[in-house]
């Protein structure tokens, strides 16, 4: 008896070892191209390893994780059957979700999992999670494919993804510093990032994704597809120029109005004013073909903000002349931990 | 128009963010009371705080990490309406996985998703995890929960952990120094841990999972739902002796035959010697009902094996003497990477 036996009453239940071993087989090269020199290949045959020796050089090295998954923007791409953008959304939606206490990313993790394993698909969505690593210097030091028949529905895929960054605690961002009468200036959206894709797919399920809308100069399968926008060569362009970043706020799950209060500090809030931003076409459509509120809108989307920077008004021209595409869309104001969007 | 504004037109859509913040408030106590002092606990407003100036003190600190999930063990979980133990198997499985470069755990983050969030649920699940955490002195440091309606099948749950631990490189466990020779210790299992469910289900899915097994001498449930063992007080307590461990494999989904290998150095492989350790009667009913053969049962389950520990033949008596319950079961030999099972 050796380790040659196939694994055969396996096989009957349903589970295909072989499926697996081939997706891992056309994944492990994507995966190699996002190793960094800290990466130590070879060696790790249960868990990634990754050399830190860089952080001792820091003061107060604080490691910053965070873990998310696409949601239901999956379905999304499984309707357009499209799989090779979504691993942009996970590995972009956790870095942002890190570089908001200032931290840059050293490794990333993904899980992908449905009821059966296709191997090209799985291999397109790994690739693309390594595309987005390679960008931001990111290794993607592990993961895992899990086939679980009888838990997911057919066809359908959850993926989910840690990031594992690190900061000098000197440098941590935390909103602790923002003031009454600092600037905030939106970086803005693809399209709705990763968050809202219940509600959009129960208003637009009836429409054709395919065809061109001329409202939104592009088919609704592409506009809500677009990835989710990492802001980190942005946000470390501006530290990089001594910009006094006080607070970043990450625009997900709950809008402006729910993400910009979790980093102000006791005594002050926020005005938006609307208008001084395009709020971006799709969010326009969604609203009408729902009938849904102005409030409800902003409270489910990004509405066009996929970040929020909070500087001192006297940084305001570094950060606009730095980068092209910015807008300042509020102040901070005295008040009691609430936003408020004005117009 | 402010943050107190409802997500009516979310909840319509089949989004209960009501019922996400009932379970985040269920979570909050059970995750802050795996906090260690290294985890910078109300700063961390997006993406968790752990300090790691600690490592500064290693010669080359490496940070080990994995992902993993609970696999088809869920729908055990599931169909026994039992949820409190599943969160020590996906904390276990995980620790496990880096423990066997010799890495300790420093903080865990999990991600649970269903088609519909129950509150209570979750946070029994989450209770457990915080306990498995807690055993360990890892930090719960983040998870997230999320709900996909059309993604999962009804009351089925996906469970996902990532575990981040440390190890100084000289003391990186890597299998390399393995000898022909150097001794086979066995580690038992509590059961299947979190390997074989699918088909464990397909053979058993027609019992009575919950009247008494005398075979078993429990439920069948009991045994089935049995949490995946932790090593790291065995393997810590070892090497706090200075015994030469030189390799540990942790044996998962693919069994002694594919996870021994994964640390054999070159020009080596093992022998195993059935009937040196017991094979725990979970298997011997999975084996007889479903007519399956030995050696897919070698390949499909870890056969009452958890943890194969590597050491020189002179190591053996204090492992024994440590380890109430442990068992030589194999020798390594001159060989081709392979595991041949005698018996």
């Amino acid at each position: 008896m050796s380790n040659d036996s196939e694994a055969s009453a396996y096989a009957k239940a349903g589970v295909d070892i072989a499926a697996g071993q081939h997706a891992t087989e056309l994944m492990k090269r994507a995966v190699q191209s996002t190793y960094t020199p800290q990466v130590l290949a070879g060696l790790g045959n249960f868990g990634g390893l990754f050399d830190v020796s860089a952080l001792k050089a820091m003061e107060v090295p604080v490691l910053v994780a965070s873990t998310d998954g696409v949601g239901t923007k999956m379905k999304v791409a499984a309707r357009l059957e499209r799989w090779d953008t979504i691993g942009y959304d996970i590995v972009n939606h956790c870095i942002n979700d890190i570089l908001v206490q200032g931290a840059r990313p050293l490794f990333f993790l993904d899980y992908v999992a449905s009821s059966k394993l296709h191997p090209e698909q799985i291999a397109t969505i790994v690739g693309g999670i390594a595309a987005a690593c390679r960008t931001a210097g990111c290794a993607l030091l592990g993961g895992e494919t899990a086939e679980m028949p009888g838990v997911y529905e057919p066809d359908e895929i959850d993926l989910v993804g840690t990031v594992i960054g690190v900061v000098d605690r000197p440098q941590l961002i935390d909103g602790s510093r923002i003031r009454a009468g600092d600037a905030i200036v939106a970086l803005p959206s693809s399209g709705p990032h990763t968050n809202g894709y219940t509600l959009i797919r129960s208003v637009l399920d009836n429409l054709d994704w395919n065809e061109l809308n001329p409202e939104l100069g592009t088919t609704i399968g592409a506009a809500l597809l677009a990835p989710h926008r990492s802001y980190l060569a942005d946000v470390q362009h501006l530290l990089s120029l001594g910009v006094d970043i006080r607070g970043l706020a990450h625009i997900t799950g709950g809008g402006i109005v729910d993400n910009l209060p979790r980093i102000l500090p006791d005594g002050v809030g926020a005005v938006i004013q609307r208008g001084t931003w395009p709020e971006l076409p799709v969010f326009d459509l969604i609203q009408r073909i729902g009938a849904i509120s102005a409030a409800d809108m902003f409270h489910a989307f990004n509405m066009g903000v996929g970040m929020l920077v909070i500087v001192p008004e006297s940084d305001v021209p570094v950060v606009q002349g730095t980068i092209e595409t910015s807008y300042v869309i509020g102040r901070i104001t005295v008040g009691a931990k609430k936003v408020y969007i004005d117009g």
